[in-house]
Order: C-alpha cells, then sequence, then structure tokens
C-alpha cells in the first residue's frame, strides 16, 4: 500500500527515518562510553523498542505502568518506571515484578519516600527505587539538601531498595545551542557528586540516570554517569528542529492527510488533520522558527516549500504559505493526501492506536501503539 | 466507587451538571422555536446522545465517519455528517445510508462539490447534501458570490441531493458578549437570505442549519433557521468560561487525577494529569482569565480556590496557587485525588475511551467514548 491510499488521518513512521536517529545517538553513546535506556514514553511501541534494543541499548525507561505492562507482555522485562509510584499503583508494580519484570521505579520527594515505605512494608520483596535529584528547578525531584534524609528513609523502609540517582536535565530545552554543553555539564557534575558523596557515606550507588536529549547532544562527557535516558531523538519533531536537536530532514513521524477543502481566493485550503490529529501542541512558538502546527510534506516525505499548518480546528487544519504568496489550487485537488510534520511528537502520536511504518510512499508494516494508563 | 478510588488519570463526567446543561439549552432552543441538532463530536457517546434526543433534540451532528458509525450502531439514525465528504469516503458513506441511516452531509468548496459529483455519479440512491456558507471567514464554506454555482453542481449532480444551507459563527468565540447578539443576527440573516433567495429561484432549501454555542445563547432570533448545532455546551469548558457562554460551576467534565510528589519549598505539587490527560490547549489564554492548563477541583467536584495548573509535562501536571500565597502542603498529601476542570472540553475528553460518570463523589456508570476516525 501507498501513502497515498491510507484512510486519513494516519500516523506515518518512516523506517528509514527513524532508523538513522537511533544509529546516531548509538553512536554517540558509544563514543561517550555510557549505555543509553531510551524512554519509549514517545513510541509506546513493542517493535520500536526492539528497534533500540537491537542497537546497544539495554533496558527502556517507560512513564507509565500500562506502558510498562505492554512492553513486560511482549518480553521487554528490564524497566525503569521513570514517574513515582504512589501507593495506589504498588499492587501493579509487584504484579509486574512477581511475574520476573525487572522493574525500578522512582521517589522523587519526601513526602513520596514516606508514603511508599509505608505502603511497601509488607512486601516479600523490596522494590527498586532510583531517587530523582533535581538539577535545575524545572520538574520535580528532591533538592541537593534534601537528598541524604530522602535516601535515608528509602534505606530504612524494608519494602525499597536503594539503586541510586536519577536527574532530568529539562532546563536545557529552553537554553540555547551554545550554552547546552556547560549546562550538561552542570547537571552531570551535580548527578556524579551526589552519588560519589553517597557512596562516601558507604551507600553503594550503581545507578546514576541522566535525562534529556537535548544536554545528551552537546555534552562533552558523561564521565561517572551508567545510562542516559532520551526518548524523542527516535522520532524527532519540528521542536526538536527549532532548537537543534536535529535536521527537519531527521523527522521521522508525520500525519498523513487528505485536502478535503480549497478556498483558493483565501489563499488557503484545508485537510482533515485538525486539533484532535494534530495536537494543539505549540512548543515551536517559543522557538527561532514558528512551524504553526505543522509544516507540510507530499505523500512520499518531501518537503513542501512555504507551507504550514496555520491553524486547527477539531477536525480541519488550515493549510497556506508561511510568506503570503498565492497557493496554486490545482496542486491540491480534493483528496490529495500530504503528510504534516509535528510539533511535538509525543503529543500527536496519542491520538493514534497504530504506526503505519513507511519507506518512501511504502507502507511496509503496521505497528501497535499502547496509548492510556 | 468514589471519584477519590478511581485509577488515575480518569475522565469524569458530573451527571446533575450535564442534565441541567443540556436543559438550559433545549429550554432556550424552545423558547426561540427552534430545533436543536447537537453537535456530539464533543462527547462522542451513546448515553450522551440519548440524554440530547430525550430532551428536545431530532438527531444529532458528527464530524467523523466512525462517529457516524458508532452512533448509527446503536440506533441512532438521524445524523448529520458537518463535514465535507471526499471521494475516499463516500463507499463508507453508502454503506451506512444502505443500511437505514438518514445521513446527510457537506459540501463546503466548489472543488469539493465537482469532486463529490465525480465520485458518486453512479451510485443507485443520491447522498442527501447541505452546502456551507462561509458567513464570516473563520473557517471553510463557500462565499456568498460562488453560493449559486456551487448550488447548480449540486443540483446537477445526479449522485446528489441538495438539502439545504449550513453556516458556522466560528467567530462568535472571538467576539466580546456585548457583540455576540449582533453577530449571531448577521450570521442567521446572512444564512436565511441565502436560502430564501435560493427558493426565489424555485429551489427548495428545506434545511436551514446554524452553527456555533456563543452566538446561539446571545441571539434574539432564529426566525427562518430550522436547527442548531452546538456541542460544547452538554460539557462546557474553562474556555466557554471564559468567553461568558457558561458559569465555572456548570463545568461537567474534569479529570481525576492523584497527587504524585510535592515541592512545599517550591510552591508546587505535581499530578498524574499532564499534556496528555488534559491536553496542551491553551484557549484560556486569549480570554479575560486565564486558566493555565486547568483549575482545580477537590474529588466531590468543589473548586479549590486559587489553584491552577500552571505548567504541563507529558505526564505531569504542575499545581501552583495563582496568587503566589503559599501552599499548605497537608492539604496535599501523596494520593489525594483531585478534578482538574479543563480548558477545552474537547480536546482533553479524546485521550480517554470511557467516562466515569459521577453524582457528586459517587461514580455511578461508566459510559463508552468512540475516538479516531
Amino acid at each position: 500500500m501507498n501513502v497515498a491510499d491510507l484512510p486519513t488521518p494516519a500516523l506515518v513512521l518512516d523506517l528509514d527515518r527513524m532508523l538513522a536517529n537511533i544509529d546516531r545517538m548509538a553512536d554517540r553513546a558509544e563514543r561517550l562510553g555510557v549505555r543509553l535506556r531510551p524512554h519509549v514514553k514517545t513510541p509506546k511501541s513493542v517493535p520500536v523498542a526492539e528497534a533500540l534494543l537491537a542497537r546497544a541499548a539495554r533496558g527502556v525507561t517507560v512513564s507509565t505502568l500500562r506502558e510498562a505492562e505492554h512492553f513486560a507482555e511482549h518480553g521487554i522485562t528490564d524497566l525503569l518506571l521513570a514517574a513515582a509510584l504512589i501507593p495506589a499503583r504498588v499492587e501493579r508494580a509487584t504484579a509486574l515484578r512477581a511475574r520476573g519484570v525487572d522493574l525500578t521505579t522512582v521517589v522523587d520527594s519526601a513526602a513520596g519516600a514516606a508514603a511508599l515505605a509505608a505502603a511497601t512494608e509488607g512486601l516479600p520483596r523490596p522494590i527498586p527505587v532510583l531517587i530523582e535529584l533535581d538539577v535545575d528547578g524545572y520538574r520535580s525531584g528532591v533538592e541537593r539538601g534534601e537528598l541524604d534524609g530522602v535516601v535515608d528513609a528509602v534505606l530504612a523502609a524494608p519494602g525499597l531498595e536503594f539503586r541510586g540517582l536519577l536527574t532530568y536535565a529539562g532546563a536545557s530545552y529552553h537554553t540555547p545551542r551554545e550554552g547546552r554543553a556547560a549546562l550538561a555539564e552542570l547537571h552531570r557534575a551535580a548527578l556524579v557528586g551526589a552519588a560519589d558523596a553517597l557512596e562516601r557515606r558507604g551507600i553503594p550507588c550503581p545507578v546514576r540516570s541522566f535525562g534529556s536529549t537535548p544536554a545528551f547532544l552537546e555534552a562533552a562527557t558523561m564521565q561517572g554517569v551508567t545510562e542516559v535516558r532520551g526518548g524523542i531523538y527516535v522520532f524527532q519533531d519540528l521542536f526538536q528542529a527549532g532548537i537543534g536537536a536535529c535536521r527537519i530532514e531527521d523527522v521521522a513521524l508525520t500525519v498523513a492527510t487528505a485536502v478535503v477543502s480549497i478556498q483558493p481566493s483565501a489563499g488557503r485550503f484545508f485537510v482533515d488533520a485538525g486539533g484532535l490529529a494534530l495536537s494543539k501542541d505549540r512548543s515551536t512558538a517559543g522557538t527561532d522558527f514558528d512551524a504553526g502546527f505543522g509544516l507540510v510534506a507530499a505523500a512520499d516525505g518531501t518537503l513542501l516549500d512555504d507551507l504550514w499548518v496555520r491553524n486547527v480546528h477539531q477536525e480541519l487544519g488550515e493549510v497556506a504559505t508561511r510568506s503570503g504568496r498565492p497557493l496554486e489550487a490545482r496542486d491540491f485537488p480534493i483528496g490529495r493526501v500530504l503528510r504534516i510534520l509535528p510539533n511535538h511528537a509525543d503529543m500527536t502520536a496519542a491520538a493514534y492506536e497504530t504506526y503505519h511504518v513507511a519507506r518512501g510512499a511504502t507502507v511496509v508494516a503496521v505497528w501497535e501503539r499502547r496509548n492510556g494508563w
């Protein structure tokens, strides 16, 4: 089947671009001497995880228990759930561990440590945890000054097994590219310094897990780090291109959509990919190049210069030229299938249950995604 | 079951608020002497459509063929597909009609009329169509000057049956409340005027379908209009409240979410409803009150004053006070279930396959949603 014949809207994954993205990151990890534990919250798909594991990664990172359960069912059992485990979810986590899944989870606050310690007290086998160290005030995590107290709480909990530290350098997404190497080094040093300090106290800290793709891409060294998480690089998207973490031609994920209406005098046409099919993510609004709700390519993936999705309604995307040049109506007949490059792959992919995997314009496979919680 | 015991995140629908919203709109339609054909692209759910049909509505409006097929399977067969039918979807549409479904669809451009005329030429029974008249340049639709040509094209097509005109007053969402009555009247007059002009040419125009909730809510008369479409009023949301189309206490749809982490010194806590669970819709950013990514209520639905979801990550929502007042950490223990009122119900609901229907804090039913295409 050809992409141009897909029922629209549909999620299309360019296999060769994805494999090239995986290779590029694996090469970088090898050069820096660190292993990858890719975050599969972006693809939520077993074949994608298998492609990652075939190329240097050992184990994956997940964001929900539903992902963990899905990957475990398909034999991928070395899993880091990079989200604070709350008492209500302990039963699902222990059920996975009882089935032989090597599931590690996260404690990211003093209150969370206390709650999880109480909820796991009677477990026959402790649950391994990493403690999230907040290195940039960007998101959740334990401040450096609180860390010893939280480590002690985990060590004192019979139902928990302390495995190490985890950081997420989210601020790197909002730092100009030339500043990211220095930022990555600050975060690496904070992570490794905190882990080493624990070991000096006699507390083994075997896992030192470093997060965020843009920081890793610019880092000069990962010394003392044992694993790097990163997810978006598998697919890439316009936000990543906008901040210089990839090129537009690396973007592997697109939405196939059909022209449904044209208003030549208004200089626009409409496609059947709107807010639900593309998401309303506008993260490129804050970057050097604002891509609206997406850029537009032909069915074979060739970028169509000067077109963008200027606005979205629930089921309609409004396509116009960025320059204001008139559209050639005859180039966009009703039913023509185009491909939209999204701002944020994670948000866009979430509307779909399957990937149509393509090489050029040919669909070569259909892969399942596991959404929800 | 109590809302506080739901696995989170979960979509919660307040039944009494929904029924009150339905009643209010039905009363208004009765006063104005017009029938409702509610747009069920918001709920995408059979029990919600049944509640609407039980209260004055005759037939519903859908936005996708998947919705049409879902409602038809459940015996709701008077359906307006308010989206341009493209040739690739004619087969699904005719399959529905062959099963006895009274499906009407839309032509919204000259190019679309020509394409659909060609694609339906050999059909044994014509497909009824409305022509979308663009009254405000807001979205798709045929300009007034082009209308006669498009009507003639539909009349000349053996596979199409002209049923009337449809408008969508999208600009009403971006017009201050005090201007909406005048705007509604302009749009009504444009619709009825165009329909009457066709009838003067001897072309029967039995359906005159008027769209958009905010315009209808302020309209003084619907004379000459045969049906009003509107969808969001069933659930309401913060955008509707922000533009004065409802009160915050009318919002029937919320996301149940659990506290997963707290950083008291940073004045914030995190819940397990992030960008995927809430959507990244920021439509309230353009209104008088910016609700961030949502406002926060207790598990029983009581609004918690001064809290908002200030930021979202993929699976985390960051909750803080709007005023900057410190949070009382003890009020937000790990695991506490809260409810987030969303900016845009359509976008938020799309992440879920089911509604947990609640009266107060008690879950009384689980209803299915039909997403996708």
